[in-house]
């Protein structure tokens, strides 16, 4: 029963309209939060086993990236710029055919390291060698819900869909407090309505999510309503998707109607700017989901389409183009993007009653910002100087399930300089013919 | 006469359709660069007086930031997510009516140290207090383009113009090799015809140019139509502005005849994506300009509306932005959004021959930034990762005239942490009643 404090940070609970506490004490017994609040208030019973002095720091929740491809690190620039079609099809595709389960555990790997860098303690991945991952995400010490990835137009899609399902039904056996298992049908328009169903009777009988992307381009809308009469959310929603737990990414071209049954259903959105933006997808209508009440989470997409996995950015990139987009300067702000950042993607995850916020009786995942570099000066208000000023390199420490994964800028847990060597040799065999 | 070598770095250098070196080499002596190439090409004469070993890292023209008003530091989150109007008029306006000479220099002092550390080498300020500011830029070891401010509508106008005269005029006397003077006046919509014609006047006179903020927002086009019988743009033209050198800021909302009075008239333009984002201001035009030949560089705007010095994002929000609202994601890739914050910025200021790229008889201006962090790994194409992965806190050394003004990410000039005491017991005396 290991016992941490993390002592002196401002705190942020990200808990409904909490303010900022200076001078706060976190303290964790077994990954579990037993206190959050002033120090003053906190009452020592016994000298904890490890202490994070944090004075000068902000303390916030984990950040959650509840969508991504994580092992796409290999990829990260390796094609940009493009059409998503030739992006797809002659690019990302024929290279991910060379993908070995080690290249993805490697991949995963660095996606968590560079994930904790900035604050990351939690991401939701679906992906090839869902194995082979989730054991990286294991030896990384960060907090992962791994689904695998159904294309449900290939040919193997049933032998897929029964891994899929053992997969899910042996990690739930493990019941390894960091692993929450999914499954992950690719998008309403790869995956055939009969597939689908067997996904939903899946998901209801192992009692697990669904991750899945939804309405991502204007294209995949078209075509669905030319096909099946209906948007992708409706057609997911007369599949009985919805009658589980599902989040869904993207989500960029949605109807009134769309947005009512994302609403009504307790859907999770995942909303993705930074890939929205470079792909050309579009604007997902965050303002009008959360006036309507739908539960939004934030996510990086993979790093071919990002190019990185840093979530405070994408919290940014989310103020800042709602703003755009709407031509008003008051959307989204600045505590708004950054409870996307926490409560809402744990929320948007099912996991809104573990993490996403500092409270007592959550699991303790914890983002330790140090304000003291010239870019956060003369720090008017915490919040703002997050969101609109702060980068990832300001994140000094880490904590998931609360073990302190990085102390002072430097991982506790894995071989940094080895898991580089490994993704860069790995890089170059993928680019290769 | 100092000499330099950055040895082993990639080199990016930036001119026209060159391709990234590998093991490079820059040499440079009394602040000119006297190679840049292949290590393998390099015939040395002597030993240099300084060595950056930069293995495993790229090095670039160090970035420009073509508009911002650096002291504005001090007022960074203070005020968030609010209209323009109320923004200025209620919360900016008053507080830099507060302002002292020594809070400019402060404020100018961490506004450099953080352009250094992310690489930025050079910027063009428009800002209250020019004297204190330009101080602070010269004792950072910082290259800029101070112009003060001329508010037009003031009834003090013409004691600031002559002000401002005399301030350029000494400064030209001075001849700084980091300073180049400009004139500042605010924006068409503040100054009235007959001092935006003595400030041509003043700027023909002393062979300078003019620094001001155009078009930034379509009410300003609308009410200069109503009021002018034209638009911001071709009341400059019709004023003779255009007929000495002009940077002008935003050029948010362009006619197509602005934009061809732009390119023939060979005005700079400055692109501000992310406070124009976060203004809600629009999104300027910058494929169309660029197809149109017009010269187009990257600027920050003030901490305050962005919310920090960051040229690095800047370049990515650039990429990203004009993607979005093309919907097509080829639009401005990343070589191009580059080169907006290198040569493209360079240009706008008129100092196209002096800095932007690392050619021979450049003044030795560089960023060399350490691509060793996970978040760029693999390596793939190394543009692509500076502009879509990296961060600022990867620049690891800084070039200044041939000076390391950053070395190890340490700065070698200023005393940093005397600067943040400075600017947060500053801010918070701003903040106050």
């Amino acid at each position: 029963m290991a016992t941490l404090e993390i002592r002196g940070a401002t705190l942020l609970t990200m808990a409904e309209d909490a303010e900022p506490t200076p001078d706060g004490l976190i303290a964790v017994d077994d990954g579990l939060i037993t206190y959050a609040g002033a120090s003053a208030g906190y009452v020592r019973r016994s000298e904890p086993d490890e202490i994070l002095e944090a004075g000068g720091c902000v303390a916030l929740p984990g950040l959650v990236n509840a969508h991504t491809h994580c092992a796409m690190t290999l990829l990260r620039g390796f094609a940009d710029d493009m059409d998503l079609k030739p992006w797809l099809e002659e690019m990302v595709w024929p290279t991910e055919m060379k993908l070995t389960e080690e290249d993805v555990y490697w991949g995963v790997m660095l996606g968590s390291v560079e994930m904790l860098r900035a604050g990351v303690t939690c991401f939701n991945d679906m992906y090839h060698h869902a194995e082979a991952g989730t054991r990286a995400a294991i030896d990384a010490g960060i907090r992962a819900c791994p689904s695998g990835v159904l294309l449900g137009f290939l040919p193997t899609a049933e032998a897929m869909l029964a891994r899929a399902l053992e997969f899910t039904a042996g990690l739930a056996k493990q019941a390894h407090p960091r692993i929450h298992p999914m499954l992950g049908p690719h998008a309403p328009y790869t995956c055939p309505d009969h597939l689908l169903r067997r996904v939903v009777e899946g998901a209801a009988a192992q009692g697990i999510a669904i991750h899945i992307h939804v309405a991502e381009t204007k294209h995949e809308v078209d075509e669905s309503i030319a096909e099946h009469g209906c948007t992708p959310v409706e057609r997911l929603d007369r599949l009985g998707l919805f009658e589980v737990p599902v989040n869904a990414a993207h989500c960029v071209w949605l109807s009134d109607q769309d947005i009512e049954l994302l609403a009504e259903r307790r859907v999770g959105v995942v909303h993705c700017p930074g890939s929205n933006m470079k792909l050309a997808s579009g604007v997902c209508p965050v303002p009008k989901l959360l006036a309507r009440g739908v539960i939004v989470g934030l996510g990086t997409d993979g790093a071919a389409s990002n190019n990185n996995l840093d979530l405070l950015e994408e919290a940014r990139l989310a103020a800042l183009v709602h703003k755009l987009h709407d031509l008003d300067p008051k959307v989204l702000n600045a505590p708004q993007a950054l409870a996307l950042a926490t409560r809402g993607s744990a929320q948007a995850l099912g996991l809104g009653g573990m993490i996403g916020t500092l409270e007592v009786g959550k699991r303790a995942d914890v983002a330790i910002v140090d304000l003291s570099a010239p870019h956060l000066a003369p720090g008017h208000h915490v919040v703002s100087d997050l969101v609109y000023a702060a980068r990832a390199s300001d994140v000094v420490h880490t904590v998931v399930d609360g073990v302190v994964v990085m102390r002072d800028r430097k991982m506790t847990h894995v071989d940094e300089e080895e898991i580089i060597r490994e993704v860069r040799e790995r890089g170059r065999r993928l680019a290769g013919p």
